[in-house]
């Protein structure tokens, strides 16, 4: 299945953000607003690939502890020495004019600091989801945010990608019926030097760090937003990457119309990220729901007819994070609120708290 | 994917039952189980077109209240008109010579009645599932058996069928690795005069008809048994159709060695049978997975390389019927104890009313 520009443009008109059309060539010709890459790890690495794609974006400065590694991408990018910024002096960023926002793709325990101290030096902010390790701190950044008038976005980018919004797409329009169930989870085996099992770090396991993927997609699909949860979690394996964090989680949702929801995640097992949702009419799937690309959506559904559905999504990677980046930099650059503000970063952590006292795992 | 005699005889080897190997023609050489057919519904006639496929079986008696249907089913089995009997007179059975065994397919409400006057009458006894209404009942059922000296088989087909043996047969030799999570769901949009939206004939709603697949395939997927459930139920549809039943339940289970599931059911919703299992070296999914044909078993693994599972099941309906009527005569002719006997559907029905009472429903 081939995503015509017209497809685009329609699922535009439900009000969902633009979606990634990739450009053959960055075009320059209009405003580009300015990134410093806040921590330079693999995401960070995709985000300025998808930065490099995009018409309205550009890197322009760089925020890491290894200044060698920094000026390998420095080159690469274009990016000034002089852009070039340790932690320690990260404020100094607010006198850089060619910085407008800040991406912040940090360990998640590091979120709220540097987010209100990008607040505090007048950029714009995108910060990776989880929003931060605790409902307290996403307070702290909206209100960071709120104060120094900029932009604050969490980094869903499920929001602007086309599978999902096309799920979503066919869900509103009432193909698949009224929907009753949902099925999601995603996760992977993690690596024990991952910082990810460090719990001040990450803030707790794979339900913030893939979980959080499952429990957003219940809400943007049901569009409703849960009125309580069950969960249980549990460690397996006894081999030293467990102390901090759990391995598993399973948890139900209910939403207010009655929706429920059964969820997985993982930081044991092999996943591919799907959701299932049945609908009185027919059900659809996303398999891979999640991932950086190949996404493909199927189901089938009762009306004029049994209409099957098998759309494979031909975009690769980093299609979500271009899409992401010319989002954010569409909000800055004509005053436009995000789709995934702060605010929604907060009601998953807000979630997560629940699900995480459901199952009994201290936060 | 096509399953070879040899792959079977494997299966065979890992402890479960002979599989379905569909006899080209009828064979009538060996020994015969004459069944008598209690209730004449839709499972009804695909089990008797099983029967009619198996080398080892025979319709010998039907138990009806409607006599002209049982006079057309009769006349298609060759079964001679003495041997249909109303439900009145049923126990009249007793001197039947021509029936061995009894396939009780009633509403789950009459399970437990018609086992109970089977076993007295001396014969053995194959039940749908769910075994019975409560727990209660399923304990009677077994003691009736017991006490008779008659097998109690419940009709768990899966056990039996192809797709899901090579899935028990892949997690059971370590392919995919230590199981951590496990997701599974079945449900439909049931018809408003379905016999199973009255509670005193079905006993519970969706949960009991067919969320106990998805509850049954966590136990023999992993071969453990649930330490514990959370549980949530709801009804959308305020059409009528949900006042004694529930309409969709989520629930979770967590096992001894820390293994969760989260599950779905509905009566409201389009759904394809299904489970995923998720292992530190890889994942399946069986979708459909418990469906009457047409099973398709698709994943990946870690293992002297990169392993891609995708194996569609060429079997078709009756197949499993044909499978459930060889393995139980095989029982009741050479005195095996079935591998679901009643004991396997108490279990069941024990973590039903967990579930259910998890969920706040009352039973």
């Amino acid at each position: 299945m081939t995503w015509t520009r017209r497809e685009v443009a329609k699922l535009g008109a439900l009000g969902f953000a633009a979606c990634a059309v990739p450009s053959l060539a960055a075009q320059t010709t209009g405003p580009q607003t300015g990134y410093a890459i806040i921590g330079l790890g693999r995401i960070a690495a995709i985000f300025m690939a998808g930065v490099r794609n995009s018409s309205n974006s550009k890197v322009t400065a760089l925020v890491s502890g290894h200044r060698d590694k920094a000026l390998r991408i420095a080159a690469d990018y274009g990016v000034p020495e002089s852009s070039i910024y340790s932690y320690e002096e990260f404020d100094s960023i607010a006198s850089n004019k060619s910085v407008d926002a800040v991406y912040v793709a940090l360990p998640n325990g590091m979120h709220a600091e540097y987010t209100i101290r990008a607040a505090k030096a007048g950029k714009h902010v995108l910060c990776e989801k989880p929003m931060a390790n605790n409902v307290a701190e996403c307070e702290a950044m909206i209100a960071a945010c709120k104060s120094a008038g900029v932009k604050l976005m969490i980094a869903y980018r499920c929001h602007l990608e086309p599978t999902n919004l096309r799920a979503i797409e066919l869900i509103r329009s009432g193909a698949i019926g009224q929907v009753q169930a949902i099925e999601s989870g995603y996760g992977f085996n993690i690596s024990p030097t991952d910082w990810r099992l460090q719990k001040k770090m990450a803030g707790g396991g794979p339900l913030v760090d893939v979980g959080i993927y499952a429990l957003n997609a219940t809400r943007y699909l049901t569009g409703e937003e849960p009125v309580s949860f069950t969960a249980i979690a549990s460690v397996i394996d006894h081999d030293g990457r467990f102390k901090e964090v759990e391995e598993n989680v399973s948890w139900t949702t209910r939403f207010p119309s009655g929706i429920v929801a059964a969820c997985n995640t993982t930081y044991g097992g092999q996943f591919t990220s799907f959701y299932r949702v049945h609908g009185s009419k027919g059900s659809i799937e996303a398999s891979p729901a999640f991932d950086y690309d190949r996404l493909h959506l199927t189901g089938a559904y009762f009306g004029n007819g049994f209409n099957h559905i098998d759309e494979p999504n031909p975009a690769r990677n980093p299609y979500q994070f271009q899409a992401e980046a010319e989002y954010f930099s569409n909000c800055v650059q004509n005053g436009i609120e995000p789709k995934t503000p702060g605010e929604e970063g907060l009601r998953d952590m807000r979630y997560i708290a629940e699900i995480y006292r459901a199952a009994g795992v201290a936060v």
